[in-house]
């Protein structure tokens, strides 16, 4: 089944509200099967409306449209919606008794705006909304049907959860998709289309690839279409598999984990716990960390030791390596490590010391270079890396970073515990 | 002039990202008096999206795409241009230059991919994209112009503010504007408006006032539109000098200030430095002041003390002082504070001590409760605030909340030294 979203209303199209309703709702019905062919916003204009609902008509099975329906003088989409479907405002006695009883419980009176609210067009099946006053509709015209919702999120959600999809899949002639998507971290987009490029062409018909880069890391979404969810999702399943095994290192986790989720559960696993030292990343990385809920459970703390002297003072570097090698260097970086780790009493932690920009770079030590140590029970580890010139992106990118390290050496120490002891 | 925004991508129309992209363009082209007539979504498909241009062609006078640019194998935009304005794809020396320039910054072979983000359609003008690989384009066909921009967000805001607005306004297409933004904090939008409103209802006809709240503060946008530049400039300033007669205390900055930039001016001016001890905040409150380019020359550091251990072995607050009133207290947000201030050797120090929540309230503390404490060389201050009950919203309002705390303790401090001793 396919399916368009038109919003109706100004305040989307002079960018004062950002359109998360068509989000909701496509993500929604991608997960019943219904597939979205295309979101459309248009003004609160009764030709431009008519229009869209034309276009719409051809193209596709299901129409839903959102906005336009609450008590003001403004909205104006039942009145198209008689012109549209040849039909004419009648008064909806049931609509009005909840709008009553609704008014009646908050003890306010009703005013003619409030009566209006039960006019709906004769031709449409009027959809009960327990959470506002403005019902939804459903219209049936040729092979398409068309659905009208107030544009109030908490309204629209509760229509579409709990009338229009349980109407949708009575008809059963819905197909099934599924997703999953794949997070991956320390390979760009092109050099992952590289490595996974024989993988991808070799992907069934029915299974679309989408990468999704942002500064964080990159996504693959993997999509499947077909008759049978569980047939989906196996095969879904079977290709991951297969792209494990091309990038085993870069995959972190699926759908919405976030590094720190995926380091948070292993290191509850493990009873382990964690420190951070920043330099360059400013407290970022404890930012990351402590978004996660629970995470007081493993994390102690940090240090954000941007001045050399709370380097020193703070996490014990040397005045030495300091001297000698300069702040952002593979020295001080891992006595930062270690010195966490030690004075916050932790099993491992991580430390970052660069050049975040726009100043402060030198030949030798470009902007956007960044050494990142991880200190762990057995041992501590260390590496550069070159990130660009923008201070916001080489913040978070070299915060990501540290923690894919983290992860790593997480995964790593493990590995050799168990080849030593078991 | 009207136009209409095309986004490309299957992952809006699945619903894995909100499209935020529209709802900006939206707003900065209105600012520039370009009318939006709609807003399409469209596959990464070619008949779809060369249908979608056709549509639009008809009805605007600029049409704008957003996605499909990136260097990996689901981006087709560049081959429905081609196929749209009738022309092919071209290597374009300059774009090239700067790929490799941007690939040998960060020490990374080129692939065939990236080769490819320097194919251009020969029709096209390039708008060159200081922010990624891949360039923004400019077609001209009959009355209408067309330009694609990347579909990453800050690619996409630098094409727009840098090449697209300015090419515009030269062709003499939009009217001179001049908008400037108040920043405000520590009164809600509602009360704000009725502070302000009698000022609001007296502004010239040609004057727009948009209030922009966001979990860290309400901006109060001007906008004034008309001939000329330097007149409206002057019409604007002069209104913004009343609104500091009104709302004095709660004005922190104009335009992209931050809380963060202000401080640190402040600091620098008087020679003064700073240090943060956070405990709910976990690291937000130095992400905030780190962000702030040279920031290094006057915050020291922090330690997030996300542990009771860290609160006592790092910040020196009082095992009596945990037990007794717990660690979201007055108390102990004051010993923070202070020990912060101690241990860093600064001359401020702000200290966060809450429940961020979703889990850890309770009847007397609720989610969201928070205390927070400046330190100053006379003395630490403290305040209880309650929040919701929204993770991610109480980190950054406590954390923005401490940031204005501390700014006005500079200030007080400020005018108490100069009381004695001026």
């Amino acid at each position: 089944m396919k399916a368009e979203i038109i919003t109706i209303g100004d305040e989307i199209l002079i960018g004062q509200i950002i359109d998360t309703n068509s989000a909701w709702i496509a993500e929604q019905f991608n997960l019943s099967g219904i597939e979205i062919y295309q979101i459309t916003s248009v003004h609160d204009d009764k030709e431009h409306i008519l229009e869209a609902l034309k276009k719409a008509e051809e193209k596709v099975d299901l129409v839903i449209l959102t906005g336009g329906l609450g008590p003001t003088k403004d909205d104006i989409t039942k009145n198209v919606l008689c012109v549209y479907f040849d039909t004419k405002l009648v008064f909806h006695e049931p609509t009005f008794e909840h709008i009553k009883q609704r008014f009646k419980n908050r003890n306010i009176d009703l005013n003619k705006l409030n009566r209006d609210q039960a006019l709906v067009p004769e031709s449409c099946k009027v959809l009960s909304n327990k959470t506002g006053t403005a019902p939804g509709m459903w219209f049936e015209k040729n092979d398409t049907i068309f659905v009208s919702v107030p544009g109030v999120p908490f309204e629209m959600k509760y229509l579409v959860e709990n009338e229009i999809l349980p109407l949708l899949q009575n008809n059963g002639k819905t197909k099934a998709i599924f997703h999953k998507t794949v997070q991956t971290q320390g390979l760009p987009e092109s050099m992952l289309a590289e490595r996974i490029e024989n993988w991808e062409t070799s992907l069934p018909k029915n299974l679309k690839l989408a990468y999704l880069p942002n500064p964080m890391s990159v996504r693959l979404r993997l999509s499947a279409i077909g008759n049978d969810l569980n047939e989906l999702k196996e095969q879904v399943q079977d290709e991951i598999e297969r792209l494990k095994q091309l990038i085993p290192d870069h995959i972190f986790g699926f759908d919405n984990e976030t590094l720190a989720d995926v380091i948070g559960r292993m290191l509850v696993e493990k009873g382990q716990s964690l420190a951070v030292a920043e330099s360059c990343t400013g407290g970022y990385i404890s930012h990351l960390i402590t978004s996660v809920p629970g995470s007081s459970g493993w994390y102690k703390g940090g240090i954000t030791a941007y001045s050399n002297e709370i380097k020193q003072n703070l996490l014990s570097v040397s005045a030495e390596s300091l001297k000698k090698y300069g702040a952002v260097s593979e020295h001080v970086v891992r006595e930062m490590a270690a010195g966490a780790r030690e004075k916050l009493n932790t099993d491992f932690a991580v430390a970052t010391s660069g050049i975040a920009g726009p100043t402060g770079g030198t030949e030798v030590k470009p902007v956007g270079t960044v050494w990142i140590a991880v200190s762990s029970p057995d041992k501590t580890i260390s590496e550069k890396f070159v990130f660009g010139d923008n201070r916001e992106r080489n913040i978070i990118r070299s915060s990501q970073t540290a923690l894919q390290l983290l992860r790593r050496k997480i995964i790593n120490w493990d590995s050799n515990y168990f080849h030593k002891f078991v």
